[in-house]
């Protein structure tokens, strides 16, 4: 005899897919402006203008996340927040998410929904209506995979750099490396820095206000998220737009609190700056004249943006300077098999 | 040492996801018009004209499919066809795919590409571009998730039938069920009609044109599509436009071959009629004026359309009408934790 729906506690076997279904629905945002029919139909029936933005990732547990680590709404929100920061690297708006999870029979009613309350924070922080959602069991780990939906009327690409570009940066970098090292090691967390090093890795904030205003300063060229670490993506960057580059490792804003942090694990700051992934900044290149413009941007954003290099002929190479020398730069990000660039 | 990419063989552990999705982007179709940027930026930037339709539908190993009975490409093109199956239950147009993997370490490169490429024939068929891709390992079993994107000028609900419409459903039904258990039971394979149930099991055709026929009728009153059954879509239908139905059992049009199948089986055909699922036609209900269409609609798409049942009010009850009895219209499809409705 299945328990009733109402019923609290259990894990989703005994509660039945239907039911299940049924409960996460009440909990994220599935309406909204442009949502013409919600979840519950064969497919969503959606207004968009301008162009589309669509994305999708899918985070498998022990992969992309820990319940060790991260509390269920976390898990949440990081899976939305993923999503929606793809769509502020091209300067567009998030509108729209849908959500598939496969789940193990013997999953907690209370972690999915849990899971379902972080992911409607982050729809609603942001504007987003979830309008799909589907759930298989699984033998296997806990997956959800989220694909978001957005619009742009100008749209910001990862190729358009130019040589004589400045590469900037928003935010601050490693700080995900850093609070996740803290969330592993509990005995080294400290007050202060270290709780915002935390939440930088629980909670990312997608740049969407940044990435609009970039796409709406005319003058920015190329724009990437930081999901694999600042030298993976800005290598992707430049690849793209097939230029070289020069990465000022001074120049790098580490996250406040991350050189404490990093001493104490035994590791250089520079490394989790730039190979640190899941920082979910917008790393960018921009005209000269961006320059000018920068210190307005960050005040209506609230967003700090930094030069942290310049775009080279691409015979020039792609180099990081260091303090005493000159590397090149190599993805330091990580590779889902396990491989590095 | 990681081998080259370009040697045939191996694990996709072995080859490292950024060539494994180099590998992969290369066999679906990913450019098409209304594709502004595809793979390979932040997010695709689509045009989309009419009203957006969107859906996802993730299939696990073991619980949506099985390799043992469906090779690499069936499990690619099902994956797909399942997708465009709703926009096309919407009267849609299928535009765009977004495609995540979990991919166990040790599956074969053959077998994954294998997936795409039935994945790319469902596309090409359609018309549909994959404009995104996401893969990631995973401890557990396969699995794939697909978001399809389409439009729509003039949308088909499932929640306007009203009393005195017909209901209708397009092909035939409880081929997938009959195909199935012939690629459980080879030694029951006979040539024929047998090798007809196997394909529409393994290669489900979705419902496109007939749902654009459909919509343009202008007498249709609600749309679904049989993922489930016949019965238990049937309910939901009635259940969203909050009605009462007779559904004739005699009128059911049983797949060619499916009586002697389910003999074979020790199976009731009926059940495999009303229960089997994955058979993905249209079930659909429409004023009396279409049975006067119908005939042109069938000519016109090449699919064929039968009437099996009407439409009552809401005080009149949800009903099967067979032979000897009449049987309370009860959810005989399955549910994905293992409970019946």
């Amino acid at each position: 005899m299945p328990p009733s729906p109402d019923r609290p506690g259990g894990d989703v076997a005994a509660l039945g897919e239907f039911a299940l279904i049924e409960r996460l629905r009440r909990l994220v945002p599935a309406a909204g402006p442009g949502v013409r029919v919600g979840i519950g139909d064969d497919t969503a029936v959606l207004s968009v203008s301008g162009q589309l933005l669509a994305t999708c990732d899918i985070q498998v547990e022990d992969v992309h996340f820990d319940r060790q680590v991260s509390a269920p709404a976390d898990i949440g929100w990081r899976a939305l927040a993923v999503n929606l920061s793809d769509i502020a690297a091209m300067g567009g708006t998030p509108r729209y998410a849908l959500v598939s999870l496969a789940l193990p029979p013997d999953t907690p009613i209370e972690m999915v929904e849990g899971i379902y309350r972080g992911l409607a924070e982050a729809a609603a922080a942001s504007g987003t209506a979830v309008v799909g959602g589907n759930v298989s069991r699984t033998s296997g780990p806990l997956i959800i995979d989220v694909t978001a939906l957005g619009e742009a009327q100008t749209v910001l690409r990862r190729d358009g750099a130019q040589p004589g570009d400045g590469v900037w940066v928003t935010g601050a970098v490693g700080k995900a490396a850093a609070g996740l090292f803290l969330l592993r090691h509990p005995q080294a967390r400290a007050a202060g820095a270290g709780e915002r090093l935390v939440a930088a890795y629980r909670r990312p904030t997608p740049r969407v206000a940044a990435g609009q205003a970039l796409a709406a300063s005319g003058v920015v060229t190329a724009v990437i998220d930081t999901s694999d670490g600042t030298a993976s993506d800005l290598l992707r960057l430049v690849e793209a737009s097939g230029v070289g580059v020069r990465l000022d490792l001074a120049r790098l804003p580490l996250a406040d609190g991350l050189i404490e942090v990093a001493r104490t694990a035994g590791v250089d700051p520079a490394a989790w700056g730039l190979g640190g992934g899941e920082d979910y900044e917008l790393l960018f290149t921009a005209g000269p004249a961006f320059s000018a413009l920068a210190p307005a941007l960050v005040q209506a954003t609230g967003v700090p943006m930094t030069k942290i290099g310049e775009i080279l002929p691409l015979a020039e190479g792609r180099w990081i300077a260091g303090p005493r020398s000159r590397d090149p730069l190599v993805a330091a990000g990580w590779d889902h098999f396990g491989h590095r660039g």
